[in-house]
């Protein structure tokens, strides 16, 4: 087969060890500041019942949906309906794969409402799959990491979510970040002092949503392509301005009192105002670091679904696009249930977190297979019976470690694919250590940590004559830096 | 909407967080033990195109496919061809979920080859779907746990994962388990001295894979249903009461005799028994406890691929059917490339497995939330400070602790909601304690670790004064049976 036809489908991922594995550890570390938290997994199928799925983002998000056949006898009657009239590819469809977690989500409070923990405060790491048009770092499976708070509209715990996802990219040691907050009332009082009926609400936010990439004109042209009102855009312009980080207090008190004179005649905008300064507040008081968080009245968030405040996570540099954020949706959950259901989420970009991480070393991508691979001069009955309790004892001491399982080839060959394979340690036993403790081990109940192996450490080279016991303490031990990694 | 319409589809589940976290740690533990032995983790697409699934186990595998249909412009032009001839359902789908993880093992091997570490030893653990009929302990998706060897013929390969399916399950502290082991070449010889022509040997395997759930007689009738030869049926059954542990060394001595003269003429039959013998004789030499390992001539395996020794782990109390196993396969990982690559591999039932855990107590499935929560008697700014401050104490010292969202329900309310969650520890923060420790630490500098609040132990009700610091020696305790657990 041609090399393309074994390739995974359009837009999806084979991940190789040395890919996976900076992603499973960025995963590991986001899991134990979620579980610190008190955040608990939670885990739903990669296939929903269509209906399920139907109508929830739109059109825009149908279109994106993978569909999945329906089998057997419902299949074969569906496909006799295909043509006639009322019905469309939906008839032959029956489940669709999950184009986020949030839905899901949903779905979940809908059914088992009564039997979870109130608040519900969940995380969910898994993929998603969206028949987008792949492009650069922009794939139709991708992983999400979604952390929420269903079941409270307090303002504590968005700030609480504010506050974790500060840890969580903390933690990763990333470069330096700042996390943008803003409301949805605000913006919904400036497309209104705009000019814009409220039905253009999303349109306006989208607009404003492209700053960041576009700038300021960019964004006037493009609303002046969505018909929107641009006018008094002097305005907003003027506010987003004054953005701020938290811990200037008079930067913050200016800021505040301009919007408050602002959206002192919008409806509710006396509550918003006091809702987002009552989270800012929350923010600082859990300790989070206020040099971090800047109240930005231009801060649009590109979902439809948020309600409230909602925040952004960007690199100081501008290096690239949000690696994270979020915001409370308090008309989502409800959706399955037909009340209204509070709730407010976090959500991570896993990919670009990965990349910025390899990029600034915090994160290794080297292929690493076992630290310590046992070789041999020579094979024979009592050469595998001594490397496998070389190999039991090493594995009891957490140390991964493997066999050859060929040994024809030369000393110098087998030392250099181990080196390969991202081997750190390799143990030689020729005949002279399986004569003097190899034997002694077997058949004369010497202590196997005491057996003396030669040990070769392949990232300088080094060899020592060593026992089991210090072989551990030198695996131990900070490697070197290999010759050929430097620079 | 209904109960029915927010449950996940058909033979698909949803965890909360108190049956997942059981999964999440047999999984974690099954990890660390295939990392000892150098494997290296893979992940792929949950989707395959069509092509790639298609035909890899006959009918019966397209049938269990889950299709996924084309989208757009080429949706368009597949629904056209609906009905016209030489089109079926697969004109509309191009991608299939994926109904195992060896199929896209093969498809990375051929792609990736001469990039793959040589050997190749892979381990993925992901979701695999099939559109079979629900059934109880079956399910339309459910997690492999594939291990596998690819690009060796040794039988230090084979044996090494027989080893490493014992150090999984012993380190998952499962009842009395053994490991069984066979050969195809054993299997192939006893269907021809049967009588049976060689393209009916799968048929005489699936009936002989029924050996523990039907008995000899059940194996028999299905035999005669399937139309194979039964008259020599006997010759098999003496060779199955021989079977024997491999620590028995007269029973084994025996078994391997007989099975010598009953392969003699067979085609290839010295080899295969000669590839088994070193099989065994390498588990012993690893240090595996040769008492747990058993060779079974009656064993079959249901899966075709198998070429080479197959194993299987039962429950020494036969309470259960297979919880893992697994087999030599070398045709079908070069069946993309076109050229043979020899592969070994193993398997784990993690359905079953964890079934066995909870069931024997090695498991705990209580809902387990944040170990500490804090509680306050009275609100205001002080106490949501204080109380941040004693959650990033607490969180540095990597204990999980959450902040009630409300404070305004009465204290005993808030203890029963704590305790229902499943927190372990609450602290209570009355006004005593912000007079004297709370403002201390807020406004005079005073060390966190030493301000003194009241915590409860929720599973005994025993209450101390305590510092934050030996708080965190309390936490660290072995937690008290809970009165209401007992039993």
């Amino acid at each position: 087969m041609s090399d393309l036809q074994v390739a995974p489908p359009r837009g999806m991922r084979d991940y190789l060890p040395d890919q996976l594995r900076p992603r499973l550890e960025v995963i590991e570390r986001m899991r134990r500041i979620f579980e610190l938290y008190g955040f608990q997994p939670l885990e739903t199928p990669a296939m929903e019942r269509l209906e399920v799925l139907s109508g929830k983002y739109g059109e825009e998000g149908d279109k994106l949906t993978f569909r999945v056949m329906k089998r057997g006898a419902e299949l074969k009657r569906a496909l006799k309906e295909v043509g006639k009239e009322g019905s469309g590819p939906d008839t032959l469809a029956d489940l669709g794969l999950r184009f986020d977690l949030t839905v899901p989500l949903a779905r979940v409070v809908a059914r088992y409402g009564a039997s979870l923990p109130r608040p519900f405060k969940r995380y969910q790491i898994g993929p998603a799959w969206r028949a987008d048009r792949p492009q650069h770092g922009r794939y139709r499976e991708f992983i999400q990491c979604d952390v929420d708070i269903v079941g409270t509209d307090s303002s504590l715990a968005d700030a609480e979510l504010i506050a974790l996802t500060i840890d969580v990219l903390t933690d990763l040691e990333l470069p330096p970040f700042e996390v943008r907050v803003n409301h949805r009332g605000l913006l919904t009082a400036l497309s209104t002092a705009c000019g814009n009926p409220p039905e253009r609400f999303f349109d306006f936010c989208a607009a404003l949503d492209k700053l960041d990439t576009t700038g300021r004109e960019g964004v006037e042209s493009e609303m002046r392509d969505r018909k929107l009102e641009t006018a008094k855009l002097q305005e907003l312009w003027e506010l987003a301005d004054m953005r701020t980080y938290i811990d200037n207090s008079s930067g913050l008190n200016q800021l505040v009192d301009y919007v408050s004179n602002f959206v002192e005649d919008a409806p509710g905008g006396k509550e918003f105002l006091g809702n987002l300064i009552q989270v800012l507040e929350f923010v600082d008081w859990l300790h989070t670091p206020s040099e971090m968080v800047m109240f930005d009245p231009a801060l649009a968030r590109g979902l439809d679904y948020y309600t409230g405040p909602v925040f952004e996570v960007v690199m100081r540099d501008r290096s690239m696009a949000s690696i994270g954020g979020g915001g409370r949706y308090d008309e989502l959950i409800g959706i399955f249930s037909g009340k209204p259901v509070p709730a407010t989420g976090t959500s991570f970009g896993l990919e670009r977190i990965v990349d910025l991480m390899v990029e600034h070393g915090s994160l290794v991508t080297k292929l690493k297979t076992a630290t310590v691979q046992i070789l041999a001069i020579e094979g024979g009955v009592d050469f595998v019976r001594f490397s496998g309790r070389i190999l039991k004892f090493l594995h009891g001491k957490n140390i991964s470690c493997e066999l050859p399982y060929r040994i024809d080839s030369k000393l110098g060959k087998q030392i250099q694919t181990a080196d390969k394979r991202g081997v750190q340690f390799v143990i030689i036993i020729g005949p002279d250590e399986l004569r003097e403790f190899g034997i002694k081990v077997l058949y004369e109940e010497f202590p196997i940590e005491a057996a003396k192996v030669t040990v070769k450490r392949l990232a300088d080279g080094v060899q020592r004559q060593l026992t089991l016991d210090e072989l551990v303490a030198w695996v131990k031990e900070p490697i070197p830096e290999s010759p050929d990694s430097v620079g």
